[in-house]
């Protein structure tokens, strides 16, 4: 590599021109070399979607001024990491993988649903130490002031302590209030789910359809998870792994018989 | 419950007209009641994207007959399995949800960006016992007469012995050949990824654009994986959980000082 500045790939799901990615941008720039690849609209709940049945652009961007090399690319999160490993990168290979700031918390079950933790773990299967950041703000003038310290911080441990092959940290920070945040913990991702509502209209050509609403609901009173550290104000980091396999269960399934 | 058959909720992402879903419906269908809620279009590689910007639609469908109550739905898997819950099925709860079957393997990593699998996860996280079968075939025209055995022996187990809750079984099957195959194995999901490659084309405006292509590489030669077992002509099962934290990390990572 010819740059000493270690290579910080950015991306997100709210789409380049989000308020959560330019602070995060901000906050990674003065640790390293950013390089910017996001999608060109909000990608929000994409899961860990690719785009397989039409083709993805690349259009250079602008927006973080002439010392960012950025790029908006018409895919999902997934693929803004894909594309940018292997197009914009060439043979450089990032020395993080940041996503964020997402505009909402992506605890406990969300991170399922996550554009913005697909874009870390992307990172994460690729190889590279990946990160996620999330605040916990749905609103898109969401208030991303106090989060540079935190981001920072982070990121400067995962650039000297490295992380293992295939883990990506799913980090969120609280909104900011009144309450100082109390600190930073490690945690396990909160067992919990989504009960959905549909809320059901009727069309001016008075077909239904339905609008996708919900509340979440933590099943889990553990102290060591997510959403009781958020509860606190804490800033919460759970280390991810895309690997899914429940170990647990494999003893159990094999006296099983599918004869 | 009114009637004594067990509920069979159907859903899968190649969409309703697909032969896959096709071949799992009239494989579960002489195992109990089947309702199948299904997308209106392909939505592969579409991970676990859920709709949140445009309404979502239902239209009633008759593609399965008469006998089977089915509809199509304008979004993702994770949606059909929403609305399905929600809305479709009102106050009954399904025993089972079963996805696919899928045109083409989802064993590895390809977990993560499948539609399928998406579907029996949000099953799981919903709290019902759920399955997703692939068949490791990507034509259209794919020959599923082979499956229906395993269909029927895998569903039976489960229906029989329940899953703890939270647990989706991702079920891939050999693609249909000269030499028999094996039998059935519990696995766990090897350690592989997607060796992307992009397709630079130009289009009729001067302007560049990119198919998303790639090649899987394994990274695990480990006999107990998905991918070993499928390579010796196995069905494979492995169970899966919506737990992403990589809890052997968590001692390591509060070592770390975010101060």
């Amino acid at each position: 590599m010819q740059n000493e500045r270690p290579l910080i790939l950015v991306a997100n799901d709210d789409g380049i021109m989000a308020g959560g990615i330019r602070a995060l941008v901000e906050a990674v720039a003065e640790l390293g070399e950013v390089v910017v690849v996001a999608p060109n609209k909000p990608q929000s709940g994409m899961g860990h979607a690719i785009t397989i049945g039409h083709p993805l652009r690349l259009t250079p961007s602008t927006v973080f001024g002439s010392d960012i090399f950025a790029y908006e690319c018409s895919g999902t999160p997934a693929d803004c990491i894909k594309l940018a490993q292997h197009y914009v990168l060439h043979d450089r290979s990032p020395d993080l993988v940041v996503s964020g700031i997402n505009h909402g918390a992506n605890s406990s079950i969300s991170v399922l649903y996550s554009g913005t933790m697909s874009a870390a773990m992307e990172g994460a299967i690729e190889g590279y130490p990946s990160i996620g950041f999330s605040l916990c703000d749905f609103s898109h003038k969401a208030d991303f002031s106090h989060t540079k310290k935190y981001v920072q911080n982070i990121v400067r441990e995962v650039l000297t302590n490295g992380l293992p092959e295939g883990i990506a940290l799913n980090v969120n920070i609280p909104a900011l209030t009144a309450d100082p945040i109390k600190g930073v913990r490690i945690c396990r991702q909160s067992k919990g789910h989504w009960a959905e509502e549909f809320e059901e209209r009727t069309d001016p050509y008075h077909k239904k359809y339905f609008w996708l609403t919900g509340k979440f609901v933590n099943q889990d009173p553990g102290q060591d998870t997510d959403e009781w550290a958020l509860a606190e104000n804490y800033v919460t980091i759970v280390p991810c792994q895309a690997d899914l396999t429940a170990h647990h269960l494999l003893a159990t399934l094999n006296q099983w018989s599918f004869e």
